[in-house]
């Protein structure tokens, strides 16, 4: 593999001394550019679009040709791992994910398939490689999967969901049977990251979407638990450095101490919380991620300057901030808002690393 | 007005000491009850419902028939102050509310009608006044309205919204116009509310949906500042005691002691924040309501129990505690384990209020 061009990202996460803070954007490859929704569109389906290794490579590098980010994430969706296991992903026009099957019982359990990563999911880490092989050492790669409770909500609830009820209905009424299904998903979840690592990831996000629809106790039982699983599974190098793991749970901000102790070394936090308050609490034991509101890409580029400057500032002095939204980018941005964005984070970090 | 039977719920809310928890449901009169869809049928649309003292007194009632409650809300809906000014309430079936016109300029915000609550909204006061008649004394009457910020969400979004992105860039990019709306607002709530009290409502509570939509700092510029107005501008009294004013931010929990100065009586927590941990924050200073999750309700009634029990010994000894779930009831929820809630805390509760 080629040698590493810009580590801010890795150095960043794992509280390393760094130039300028490393930014990049959840869901930064997406239907914000003119040029992804053309690639989609060659590409059929969303799903034909996962799947297809030269096209989920083509629109992971479209945000870098226009953006200076510090990291790339591989382009792929967060259900890949139930899909594999027979659920039968499929998507509405306009709509959220759906499954064919749902898992409400001990027999829908016991009815899913066995998967190896490697082989199940062989088209995700065809993408891995290619990706790697295009990036050609630029920025690192960040490999992704859901949280086991996340994809766990999907798979009861057979979709998205407003309040839970299935997926709430078993996790309180049949406890057993909801924590057999987890830890299946925190097996299957390690096999498939450590498998992208294999194939060339050289971090790791968790995406928890759905850890905040819990109760405090709810949460650290359900999903902050098979996390904390999932990452002690996980390969403790990748190309020869320490491998950073992000954990984020969108809404977890009243849970930042127990979530800082689940063995990643970054944690993402949503626009609600205040990153200088989470310094604060957890800014000596995790790197941080986040925290723009992503709405805030609809404002002026002075306004969103701004709002750049005061989340830097309060961050502070130092590293262990990567630069990000507080979640994904939404659809109607206009990509030039992003060019405000990173160029504000460039531009405006440099004094925070400077050694005195 | 005949005497009050049960002040359970007011004394609570004011920290004086009650002999058992009292407890009540937001949305306690709703569709999963039969009743309530049969009187929802008989009114026509959600609206004539609203505006239609007798029946709006109708649903109020059929709750406190079924279940032990220990107050009653006004039925009515969080938009009716936006509809009076002008801007054309109307319910799509199966979706959320909609307004014929959004606010989104200063041209807009100067075409709102000027309006007075006793005579713009005669029927909310209306049906107060036939609440009240009808309670008897049996328990207090919460009277309700929007936060200022929530109910601009609505005003300039035209309806419910995902991204707040309509409203969001309006605070971000014209503040001056957005904080004008919202005095009108915070103005015209004051007046609504103060009228609700001179009806009979013996209890507020202001109804923060969207205030966890902002960034910490939104927050207090957007949504907390204008309750405080609000709050600020209601009388003190209401039937010769002291007027408890209940504040429910959905999604507050990481702010909790900012709401807690903000001259509320009470603070509505979600079941995302630990009872005990919210005592431990603020519960010296103001009385806390919630916070069981409405998807509990869907579990078993032995589940339910033993998740009373749980909040139950979260909060702890004394007085300061209003059961409640952490947000409205959920439709689809069954009756008969509604009643396995309420009877739930009024059996495990006394031993939380002996005087050792």
């Amino acid at each position: 593999m080629s040698e590493l061009k810009n580590d801010r990202f890795l150095r960043a996460l794992l509280r390393q001394p760094v130039d300028q803070t490393p930014v990049w954007m959840m869901r930064q490859a997406g239907r914000y550019l003119p040029e992804y929704r053309a690639t989609r569109k060659q590409a059929g389906s969303f799903l034909d679009l996962c799947k297809n290794a030269e096209l989920a490579c083509e629109v992971t590098m479209q945000p870098l040709r226009r953006y200076p980010m510090d990291a790339a994430i591989l382009f792929s969706d967060i259900l890949t791992v139930p899909d594999a296991l027979g659920l039968g992903l499929y998507f509405e026009e306009g709509e959220g994910p759906r499954f064919r099957k749902t898992v409400r019982s001990a027999a829908d359990l016991a009815g899913l398939n066995t998967i190896v990563a490697d082989d199940d999911l062989d088209y995700v880490m065809n993408a891995v490689r290619t990706i790697r092989r295009e990036l050609n050492g630029q920025v690192p790669l960040i490999g992704f999967s859901g949280s086991p409770w996340t994809l766990a909500t999907y798979m009861v609830e057979g979709g998205s969901s407003k309040d839970f009820a299935h997926v709430k209905t078993m996790a309180y009424d049949q406890p057993e049977l909801m924590h057999q299904l987890l830890s299946l998903l925190a097996d299957a979840v390690a096999d498939y990251l450590s498998a992208q690592v294999r194939a060339g990831a050289q971090a790791l996000q968790i995406f928890d979407t759905w850890g905040g629809s819990l109760s405090a106790a709810g949460y650290k039982e359900f999903s902050l638990k098979y996390m904390q699983r999932v990452i002690s599974r996980l390969p403790a190098e990748a190309d020869g450095r320490k491998l950073p793991v992000i954990v984020f749970t969108k809404g977890g901000g009243q849970w930042l101490q127990s979530i800082a102790d689940c063995g990643a070394q970054a944690v993402g936090i949503d626009w609600t919380t205040d990153i200088a308050v989470a310094r604060g609490l957890i800014g000596e034991r995790v790197a941080l991620q986040g925290n723009m509101d992503p709405s805030m890409l609809f404002a002026s580029p002075q306004r969103i300057r701004t709002e750049v400057a005061a989340i830097l500032s309060g961050f502070g002095h130092g590293s262990g901030h990567v630069f990000n939204l507080g979640h994904g980018i939404t659809p109607g941005v206009n990509p030039d808002h992003v060019t405000a964005f990173v160029d504000a984070v460039q531009e405006l970090s440099p004094q925070y690393h400077q050694v005195s």
